[in-house]
């Protein structure tokens, strides 16, 4: 799987690419049960909401679950972040972020890559996000909002908000978002369990919270070109990984597999 | 200004209508400038969110502003409602829902009339929502859910949340809503400015936080058939009103005017 020439061309203007049903139902399905499962286990990784029960952010499923290790390294996400950032990539950050039905909370205005230069010292933004929908994405659920072509900018001023919700957020001013989104406008990209939004990891972005009955799963992965791996180890390596190999993509069928043999899930 | 035979029989099923630019980007553009003045100054009337600051509502603003005491009897507003109740009606409540940029906090799945009902004693739900958008609403402010012909289950069991946001609300349960949402869908009318959504007291509803640069003021008329009014008094004056003479509609022009001569909403 690669890139069009013109979906490139995108991402350098928009700062994101939106690619509607990448993954099948069944392989969703798959990931989806699997997340239900990690949500309800109680690991240091699974971070909770502000009430201390909903579960908020899964980090590094991929190294204690054989489904999310297999699309960790999955050609459909690998190929085509080799292609926008030109050479091989490491695992800078993997997590699932819940935003439950009914009890989803934000996440403030903010770029993932003022957070990585700042606290990991990453030395430039050659590295990004792959977002796959583990739901249904609808304006009801509590949608990524993006300022397009916001990624042009670099890295803008922040404040560590430590307050607004239960993770820890290098954000943005009010003034500062006005005035970006009077330039580039929000845009929030939506489609069915499947899809896949790739985007710049200097690309300013929110969610508001879910107060639908629905739920609305989605995974991050943070992808970075190996030369430009983090140079401090402050955050819990959960959190930002310091093993930087290269990743091997694997085969394209790799969890059709396990769908059709579920022991090797195990 | 009447609704078509279409319009009502789409009220009766799905419990809503929606009118776009039912005023003029002048009318509109009044209303917001007297809204914006009304929230910084400090009434009783103004509720704030939870940090204090933030305007949360402003409660019956007819009272004490020239341009909303015409509003409260416009005929645009009034006719179509005295259609839909078969009668002659009167303010039950009115107030402005500010839902500010970045800090407008969301409103929890309710029935209005589960309120009226348990704390006013209204005997029937022969009472009704306009709701009139100051700004231009989108999917990214904060926009009002209807669960469609949830309005036909009648009043539901609701718990009273005291604290969720800064003002106390009879709440439906999520085994409640997730069921109503299976069977009706949810629906999240939008439009410019100046649009008028009107809605059945029974229709269950919420809306999410904003954390959009855009503000989203919506101006709530609850109207009521003069017969039906309250006979309980236990909430504050300018919440339930106890003034139940009908509303004699002025001319089509009543804001218009004002717009000509501004001195006259002194």
């Amino acid at each position: 799987m690669q890139l069009s020439a013109q979906q490139s061309a995108r991402f350098e203007r928009d700062g994101y690419v939106f690619l509607p049903e990448v993954f099948s139902p069944g392989e969703t399905a798959l990931l989806r049960a699997e997340a239900a499962r990690i949500y309800a286990s109680t690991r240091p990784e699974v971070v909770r909401e502000k009430d201390g029960a909903t579960a908020r952010t899964a980090f590094a499923v991929h190294i204690f679950s054989e489904p999310f290790r297999r699309l960790a390294a999955h050609p459909r996400l690998v190929r085509p972040v080799e292609q926008l950032l030109g050479g091989k990539c490491y695992i800078h950050q993997f997590k699932i972020n819940a935003k439950a039905a009914f009890d989803g909370d934000v996440w403030q205005w903010h770029q993932d890559y003022g957070t990585w230069s700042r606290d990991d010292l990453m030395p430039e933004p050659r590295a990004m996000n792959i977002a796959l929908f583990l739901d249904d994405v609808t304006e009801f659920n509590g949608p990524l909002m993006f300022i397009a072509g916001s990624h042009r900018q670099g890295v803008l001023d922040a404040g560590h908000d430590t307050a607004t919700t239960s993770y820890p957020l290098w954000t943005l001013d009010h003034a500062t978002v006005r005035q970006l989104a009077e330039r580039g406008g929000l845009v929030a990209p939506k489609g069915p369990a499947g899809s896949v939004l790739m985007f710049h990891c200097n690309l300013v972005h929110a969610s508001p919270g879910n107060i639908s009955p629905y739920d609305r799963s989605i995974v991050y992965v943070s992808l970075c070109e190996v030369g430009n791996h983090i140079r401090q180890f402050k955050r819990p390596e959960w959190i930002a990984h310091r093993d930087f190999t290269p990743i091997e993509p694997l085969a394209d069928d790799c969890l059709a597999e396990l769908i059709a043999a579920p022991a090797a899930a195990e």
